[in-house]
């Protein structure tokens, strides 16, 4: 189980500002506190900088990894941010993301291939935005075959099912389920990834979807997760799920966790 | 989706005590709280009692139902005490169970038939506890033939794939959820229900697991539980499961739950 810890992202609240300000003391304390409560990566993202992400995201880099020892992921969709930020990983990084989206697949596979980095493929091609199960599994499929057709390993490779709001279509959860149950069964090796929060984006009082969304991509198979690792709620139920499917020997890891105070009922 | 409101139960704290006083204003509150908080059936159980059930169970069954109109869970595995409280029945209720030992088949059978009962079949026969899913989807089988060779409708079914601790076999969740997913696929029709405090028994914080065995066992299947329905947090998250798994109607449910206060972040 990987835990990408998603608080530096310039979409959340109150880390633009930090961002525009060069606050290096308040992006290390971040940094900090996440890998402290859990991050196996830090998710580093600036994408709603209006200009010069480029600056930005290699500016975060090299704040981040002078304070922690632990993988960065570089979080856009932009390969000349990605290039830019690239040289300066002292570690090997996960990218998220790349599509079945010709130029978006064409731009960003070079940079993964050069500093062979881990990959966050979305179900997402130039038809768009798939609208069940089957056919985002057809997507996956479709990028998994092109992604190791040019030389990357599965085991680099985190399908990410595509999150999207409930309150939009009350399917979206269970496509995402589905999608990640049939990734598991039809595609053995490749890892699967997603964020949750989408999926209660309109809702009121969407931290408990978020919990009950979490618990139910566990069971379908997901292996690794974008998540603030400071919602000690969430870090519960993550551990209790995995004490539950067996993956966690006498439960150790669970009575381990209680005793350092990580578990909250 | 059934709730099975499991308050009025001798093994649990404080609730012997009331019954050996026979303090119908306790279990009148415990029958109407439960039901306010979304039981749909209210189990009665006294077998913790030396001796009496026959008597207790009656008793119970009299006061519950002159209180509440929901029907009720017989919940013994002793057909005489079953037999005395049946006929006190004013509306069809759910036994709480059958097993395939032979002894306890033949017990409960011709009880459940002649008051055309739900009835609660537990993976269980007289070569003992099966010990993985494979076993228990076996066992259920079998008892889902010999109920309905013995004219019980596959409806009138729910199948227990018997919680056991995590503490004693850290794969004792998953052979339950592997054990309910079985039985969806492979038996369509018959309902899947179960208690799910027992897994956690023997581990400190027992409610965190749970709460993620709850939305485990949901997204595998099971649509029948014994729980608190007092415990709002167990029913938040049971809400927000349906809504996650597309079982609510543009998120209806869930909103409406949100505007009466009934879900606990």
């Amino acid at each position: 189980m990987l835990i990408v810890g998603e608080r530096i992202n310039s979409s959340r609240k109150g880390i633009g500002e930090q961002l525009e300000a060069r606050n290096a003391e308040f992006f290390r304390q971040l940094a900090i506190e996440q890998v402290a409560n859990g991050a196996d990566l830090v998710d580093v993202n600036c994408g709603t900088l209006v200009q010069g992400e480029e600056e930005a995201l290699t500016w975060l880099v090299d704040v981040v990894q002078a304070t922690v020892d632990k993988p960065l992921c570089l979080d856009s969709p932009n390969p000349k941010a990605l290039a830019a930020a690239l040289p300066r990983c002292k570690q090997r990084v996960m990218i998220n993301s790349i599509t079945g989206e010709k130029d978006r697949f064409e731009g960003v596979l070079p940079l993964v291939k050069e500093y062979k980095a881990q990959i966050v493929a979305l179900c997402i091609d130039d038809s768009g935005i798939p609208d069940d199960d089957r056919k985002r599994l057809a997507v996956a499929t479709a990028l998994v075959d092109k992604l190791t057709t040019n030389g990357v390993p599965l085991d680099d490779i985190f399908i990410d099912p595509l999150v999207q709001p409930l309150s939009v279509n009350q399917q979206n959860g269970l496509a995402v389920i589905k999608t990640i149950a049939g990734v598991r069964e039809k595609l053995p090796g490749v890892h699967i990834i997603c964020g949750l929060s989408n999926v209660s984006y309109g809702l009121p009082l969407r931290k408990l979807i978020n919990q009950a969304f979490l618990v139910l991509a566990l069971g379908a198979g997901l292996d690794a997760v974008i998540l603030d690792p400071m919602d000690k709620k969430m870090i519960s139920l993550l551990q209790a799920t995995r004490t539950l499917l067996g993956q966690d020997a006498y439960c150790r890891a669970y009575l381990q966790a209680v005793r350092q105070g990580k578990i909250e009922v």
